[in-house]
Formats: C-alpha cells, sequence, structure tokens
C-alpha cells in the first residue's frame, strides 16, 4: 500500500496544548536548514538566549531550549540537581506534580510528598510545615500552572519559604511562561522549565530552560555524573555558550529552534505585560459566557488560570460526543480532562496566539450549539 | 534592542548533518498544527509507523520515532536495555561508541571496551574474542556508520556473532539508515536507532527507533524501573501503540513529525534500493573528483560509506580558511573533522537530498578554486 502525504486540516485549537500557532511562527519553521554549527545559527541561538532571558525575566547566563518536549525539560532539571539519597519536596496537586515525583525516584532521590487537591493551589503553610519538619530536604519542586487542572499556584511565596529553609526550588513553568507573570529573577527560582506549545504558541518539542547561580553551583559540586548523557547540561552548555568555540554535543533541531525564535520575538514585540493582559481579557470573555450556558469551574477564581479554563462537563452530557461534535463540525480542539478529572472536565485553552476574542466566540457558539 | 525575525539564507549542506532538506519535507513542516491526540494526527502516526517499519526493513511492532534527536534515540536503547550492573560489549572506532560506552556507564552498566582505529570498520575477530573471554556480556553495541570517520561495520556479521553468545544488539543507525543497505530483520538486529536530518533528509530532532521482540522481552524482565522518565519506553509505547486508546505521555513534537513522514513517504516513492544506489552514484561521482585534486580518503575503499566521505585535508592547507571560504562565497557546508581528526580532515556528506550529481559538481568546483 502506498502512503501519500498527510494533508492536516486547519483546526482551532484550544485544547490544553499545542495552542493555535503563529502564522509566523509556521512560516519560520519552513525556512532552509542550515547546519548547526553555521556562524548565523549560533548568531540566531545567541538571539535566542537573550529572547528567553526576556520571557522569563531573567538574566541567567544558563537560559537555553532543550531540544525535546517540556517532559524532557522536566527531567533535566531533576537529573542536574538531584543525586542519589537527597531529598525533594514536591508539591502535588495534579498530573505534573506526580511526574515529578516519578523523575525524583527515577534520579535515586527520596521524594517527600506535599498533597493539595486536584483544582486547588499549593498551600504555602503545608510546604512550611514539611520543611520545618525535615531539615535534610533540599529542593522544593511544584508547578507553577497545573495544565491538569488549571491551578495557578504562588511561586513567589512558595520560593520565599524554600529559600528560608536553604532549599533550591525547581518550577514546572510549562503553561505559565507567557501567559501569567513568571519573574524568575524577582522570585529567585532557580530551576525553571516550560514548554514551546503553550503560551509561546510554537509548534511543539522545545523546553526553555533557565537555571540560577545557585542551581549552577549545585550541579558543579555533584560528585556523580547526571545519570542522562543528553540532559547533562554542562555538556549542553558547551555548546550554548556565547563564548568563543562551541563545542558539539548534539545536532540541534534547527527549524524548531527557527520556530521558537520567532514566537519569541513576537513576544517581545508585544511585550510581556500586554501578552498577560490579552490572556487575562480573553479568559474574561470566556468566563462570562461560560457562566450563561450554567458551566462551572473547576478551580476557584482566585488561583483560576486565564489561559487554561478547566470546567465541569454539564451533567448528562456525553464528554467523548461533545468534543467529537466540535472536532468534525466545528474544526475545534478542546481538552479533555486528565488524571481524577478525566470524564468529568473539559479544559478550554486560551494560549498565546489562541487567546482572542474570535477564538473565544467560536467556542462559545459551538458548545452552546452542541449543548443544546 | 530589539530583535528581529531570522532569515537564513539557502546554504547547500554537505557536512555529516544536517543534510540538505526535500523542499516537500520543509513544505509539509509548516503545515497547519493539530492536537497530538487528534484522530487524524493518530492516522498519521500509523502511517509514519508502517513508513519506519519499510526504512529500516522490519516488522518490529515497536517501531517509532523518540521526540528528541540522535543522541536521545541512543540513550533510549541504552536506559531500557541496561540495568544495573549488566556487561555491555561496546566497540569503539569513533566518536559515537565513545559515546555509546558513556550511556552505559552511566546507566549503570559495565562497559567492555573493543577498540579499532579510527577510520576502519569494527573487528569482527575482536567482538568474538571479547565475548569468549567474559561469557557474562549481555549486551553487544556497535555503531553501523561512524559518522565521525565516514567507516561502515558488517552489522550482519556482528549481530551473528553476538547472538552466537545469546547477545542483545544495540546498533547505531543515525548515518545507514536510507543511505545504505541496513536490513534490521533479516540481520536479526534489536535496538536500533537513527536519525531524521541524515539520508532521510528531514530536519533534525527527531531519532527513529525499532526494537525487536527479544529487546521488548528484556525490557518487560527489567528488575527496575528504567532511569529516565521521557525515555522510558514502555510509556511511551502507549501512545504510539495503534490499539484502542491512546494515553498521553508527552506532547508529541507535531510538525516535526509531519515533515519525518513526507521525507519517508518520498523514500518509500523512490524505493529503498534505488535511493542506496543514488548514494552510491553519486559517491562514485565525488571519489573521482577528488582524486583529480589529489585527495585522499581517510577510510579504505571496502569499508568506505558512500553518504560520509571523510578525506585528509590536504598537506599547507589552512582547514578553518578553506571551510569559512566554501560557505562565504559559495554557501556550502562541508564538515569538520571531529575527536582525533579536527584539524586533520573534512567530512563531506552525500545524504538523501543531497546525494545528486548538482551537489557533488558545485563541491568539486569550489574545492578546486578554493585549494589553488
Amino acid at each position: 500500500m502506498t502512503i501519500t502525504s498527510f494533508i492536516p486540516p486547519h483546526r482551532t485549537l484550544m485544547g490544553p496544548g499545542p495552542s493555535d500557532i503563529y502564522p509566523q511562527v509556521l512560516q519560520a519553521l519552513s525556512r532552509p536548514t542550515v547546519g548547526h554549527l553555521d556562524p548565523l545559527f549560533i548568531g540566531m541561538m545567541d538571539e535566542l538566549k537573550q529572547l528567553l532571558q526576556y520571557a522569563f525575566q531573567t538574566q541567567n547566563a544558563f537560559t537555553i531550549a532543550v531540544s525535546a518536549p517540556g517532559s524532557a525539560g522536566m527531567e533535566a532539571c531533576f537529573v542536574n540537581l538531584v543525586e542519589a539519597g537527597d531529598k525533594v519536596l514536591v508539591c502535588r496537586n495534579g498530573v505534573f506534580g506526580e511526574r515529578m515525583r516519578e523523575n525524583v525516584e527515577r534520579c535515586g532521590g527520596v521524594a517527600i510528598v506535599v498533597d493539595n487537591e486536584w483544582g486547588t493551589a499549593v498551600d504555602p503553610d503545608l510546604v512550611e510545615q514539611a520543611l520545618q519538619n525535615d531539615p535534610e530536604i533540599k529542593i522544593v519542586a511544584f508547578v507553577h500552572a497545573e495544565t491538569s487542572t488549571g491551578a495557578l499556584s504562588d511561586a513567589k511565596t512558595l520560593a520565599e519559604i524554600a529559600r528560608k529553609h536553604d532549599c533550591l526550588t525547581i518550577v514546572d513553568a510549562v503553561t505559565s511562561l507567557g501567559g501569567v507573570p513568571l519573574l524568575v529573577d524577582e522570585w529567585q527560582l532557580d530551576a525553571v522549565y516550560s514548554g514551546s506549545q503553550k503560551c509561546l504558541s510554537c509548534t511543539p518539542g522545545l523546553s526553555p530552560l533557565t537555571f540560577s547561580q545557585k542551581a549552577i553551583d549545585k550541579i558543579q559540586q555533584r560528585k556523580t555524573k547526571v545519570q542522562s548523557w543528553f540532559l547533562d547540561q554542562s555538556l549542553v552548555l558547551g555548546y550554548w555558550s556565547g563564548e568563543g568555540k562551541r563545542s558539539y554535543h548534539h545536532t540541534a533541531p534547527v527549524n524548531s529552534l527557527y520556530a521558537l525564535h520567532e514566537a519569541l520575538v513576537l513576544l517581545q514585540n508585544e511585550g510581556l505585560e500586554n501578552a498577560w493582559q490579552r490572556h487575562r481579557n480573553a479568559h474574561e470573555e470566556l468566563k462570562a459566557g461560560l457562566e450563561k450556558l450554567g458551566i462551572k469551574f473547576v478551580v476557584e477564581e482566585t488561583s483560576r488560570l486565564p489561559q487554561l479554563n478547566a470546567v465541569y462537563i454539564p451533567e448528562g452530557v456525553d464528554d467523548a460526543e461533545v468534543r467529537n461534535e466540535l472536532l468534525q463540525r466545528y474544526n475545534l480542539e478542546i481538552g479533555a480532562g486528565l488524571g481524577v478529572l478525566a470524564g468529568k472536565a473539559w479544559r478550554i485553552g486560551l494560549m498565546g496566539y489562541g487567546a482572542r476574542s474570535e477564538n473565544v466566540a467560536l467556542c462559545l457558539k459551538a458548545l452552546e450549539t452542541t449543548l443544546k
């Protein structure tokens, strides 16, 4: 059987990611490939570092994009910062906190878990207590914006508590970067990773990553080699560093990095504050419309992410049937629930290029019609 | 300072990869992004599996693309197949054999190294001896086509020896897939990884990977968890498997997979045998021209890769100056030497779409003019 080219339809992506991609990003993606050690490409990577520093609001010299999806960015943080026997406090209020725990254990670390209900923010008091109980804990790991529930945690406060107890922080900012304030330097976060396919509206496959000097120091004091060669950031740094000759580590995903560069140029041109405001505006429009339809949010208003709206599926409504109808009739994707919310909630993303009135209008009208 | 869009020049890529990309692949890359759980995308992934099975010449059910570059494909083989204390025979005749050794040690395995001179093939007799000497060895790892030297090893014979000693094989086919015969099933190879950016002429960032049933059995008999969550193929399988409901593991690099699908459709349409012949033809043209220029090959004719031509830099010639002149004046990239060949050799790639008479002609004329 002969297989032919795959020609995808044009969907409107309002799930938990990938988000709607900027047309300029798709254009950038298909520009001619150059060598990954080409001087012009190295210049592009230097710009990309600066653009990522802007997005993360950091001056960290180590600010790069991991050549793999957000899960690899998460793993890059844990394998570099955790050594066998290290105790790590993991805050778990959704799927990605649980994945962090898995990562700690696979590094030979000891995970101390603080649980919060799915759909709520991490409770700083519980973190404070846990750290008081166990002074051997050296790292606090938490998810800033839980993609599985739409809950935003208070990264600034959690990092303050961690510092008070002399702990480094590992922060999942996959869904927060570019969508809500994330101030890496001001909040003194130590290891922060994100994803290209959420509020940056770039194609999926890359993970922006930044390490503070304290994180770098910890890595340099390791007694053992990092268990992953691919994710060993001391090796990766030789390739991304701006000084002198680049040393080959792996072949960079050239075209994907063009796309990320373009997405970040767009963010720079819009301005971070404007981007955050645009996400809030789109969320307010969506919220008003969903309330008219009688649809309720999973997360309380105070810790609700504007860019990821987890809402309960109305009683008596068939989850898969509605999502299928939206996809088939309107080419509109919304997300299913994940983990304990599977079958109970939908996740409606308003991320990056997707945080626009036309997307909100389409989603509301399509839902209204389909739910009737 | 405001950063603007990056507009790369059009280079002719004749280094060790990324290779010249098919225009159709760049087009595929910029098609509209769909969700990674979209039924149409899942259909595309099923086709991609079939196309990869064709390229690898295998019926292995576990045949996928790792969502990261070839180095991650390598690591996926080692972290899944090697447990702490396992003895692995690593054949080292270039940079990538050494990287395999690193991988074994970072998995807690014991690497027994068989060294062959850079630029030569792996000597089957040395492998036979090493396996006779140590019956505890359970895996034999080798590089089919050494990208750092241009040497082709006899994968069929090495795998036969491994089987005789009841060992599995891990095979680096990064530069061989699509360029020279690689018959996974006929040769009974167990874990084989490749890269998208070599003879498939797709953009860099993905690693085709196939596991035999014996490899899968070994993974299922593991006593410990795979140390990498991202590369744990028992989890990845839940996403790539064709049966029933896909389970979310990580967000697939949607557009990069479009590109790989397209590159493999082109390979299918041309036919593997024709592609191999085209690589040989381009190599013969290049060889004839280089000989006229008095340039000598690093690798003996019997184990020379047609798609990666490592040649000695002529006496008295400035390596960097020549490569720079080729790049600046002709927009032509050839590769520098790597490891012990740095400063001594160039690597001229004729991979995938790059294995054409026009590329050979450009390279020969540009070299002739520049070396005068």
